[in-house]
């Protein structure tokens, strides 16, 4: 007797930026997933590879293009049989042009997720924060987005970008965050908030780490949960279709 | 310019057994790796396959034996580019011999190392009580290798066994682990402290899960951390050589 799989799908997870995001993702991906015993799950396969170069550095000029560490592990990905790709990093997001034609599987882009997700909410989302890291900021990935979808996005100023955003996302990477790094991406939110943001997108896989929903007044939207949901619904395994 | 990796060493993990241990895992993995940046880190590819039949069902005759689904990971991981194996599942060590010698990498064994890690506790430790779930317990896989130890080992009774441990592993599982679940685990363990346990062993990667360490008024071990100990130790990404 052999336990079949639920579903043919396997996902694929691209990660390692950071690698505590990484662990975070796939804690996300295994507990919104339904079910009552292990083989209700997904099967998964993750290739964290934490020594790709830094995206955000890459973006500013300032470092290696990471492109062929994201193809190399997205072909390690597609060898293990993996038949979806997820990247739960935000700025990796600014590469997948260079390989979505590359890797030969699907990849479920976590900002388009989000943008799609937003357009769902209710009351309606008309302006949204974004605490993000500058990469991702100066790539404009979710303005781009954002923009398709008819919402406006607040980026914080220069000064809270630099001292409060990149200062709290470079704690959490070196696991030296605290209630201080917790009070730093606050502030931040509510300088967001105070300007009219309806929500804030915890737009760097590490912020939901340093920062509490409930120290922001508004819906703080995780993408890591959203792409999470976005497999559990592709692969079937959802028990509605929410 | 590219950055090189700091070690050759690229962690391979078997899991799926269950997903949230495997993820929990992964967490403690990368908690525990000194550095300050991402780069500092484990390349890391993780095989988890939560339709791997139920380990103490087989061991316990009631099930298949999941020895074809491991050693399918284990060429996974191989082909990945591991060059070392862990397997976060109690349990699943019951088959390790029955793969070893297939998959062609070497495999850091969790028991092994917690055996390892008891004789270098002060005061020294000389009865231990194990939480495992009925199949670890059935196949003597800490028995095995305390002996060798010198450490005596204490079970928990039959009825504790069924309606504590059990129930509570089942609970992790299912993910409706609550109050009653931890209160369970913590009252199978101070049945085990009460009989003379110097130390309880959380023998199955979901106890942890379920029961925090300062419920249990011994030293708690936790196998998980000890293996994701052992693999840094391996990698020589540690700072010092504890």
């Amino acid at each position: 007797m052999s336990v079949p799989a639920r579903t043919s799908e396997v996902i694929g997870i691209l990660g390692g930026m950071g690698p505590a995001a990484t662990a975070d993702f796939y804690a996300k991906l295994v507990s919104i997933t339904p079910g009552t015993s292990d083989q209700d799950h997904l099967r998964t396969v993750i290739w964290s590879d934490p020594t790709i170069p830094d995206r955000s550095e890459a973006l500013l000029g300032d470092g290696p293009d990471p492109t062929p560490w994201l193809l190399d592990g997205g072909r390690v990905l597609r060898e293990a049989g993996a038949t979806v790709i997820a990247i739960p990093c935000n700025t990796a997001h600014a590469f997948v042009p260079h390989i979505a034609g590359h890797v030969g599987l699907p990849i479920v882009h976590m900002i388009g997720e989000v943008a799609r997700h937003l357009t769902t909410l209710s009351p309606r989302i008309h302006t949204v924060g974004l605490l993000a890291t500058a990469g991702t900021v100066r790539a404009g990935l979710y303005q781009e987005w954002l923009d398709r979808s008819g919402i406006r996005l607040l980026l914080p100023g220069a000064a809270s970008q630099d001292q409060e955003v990149t200062t709290a996302v470079h704690a959490v990477k070196a696991g030296t965050h605290d209630d201080r790094t917790a009070a730093l991406l606050a502030r931040a939110a509510q300088r967001l908030t105070a300007r009219g943001a309806q929500a804030v997108i915890a737009g760097c896989t590490e912020i939901p780490l340093g920062l509490r929903a409930d120290a922001v007044d508004v819906p703080l939207v995780d993408p890591a949960l959203i792409l999470a949901q976005a497999l559990v619904r592709r692969a079937g395994a959802a028990h509605t279709t929410g």
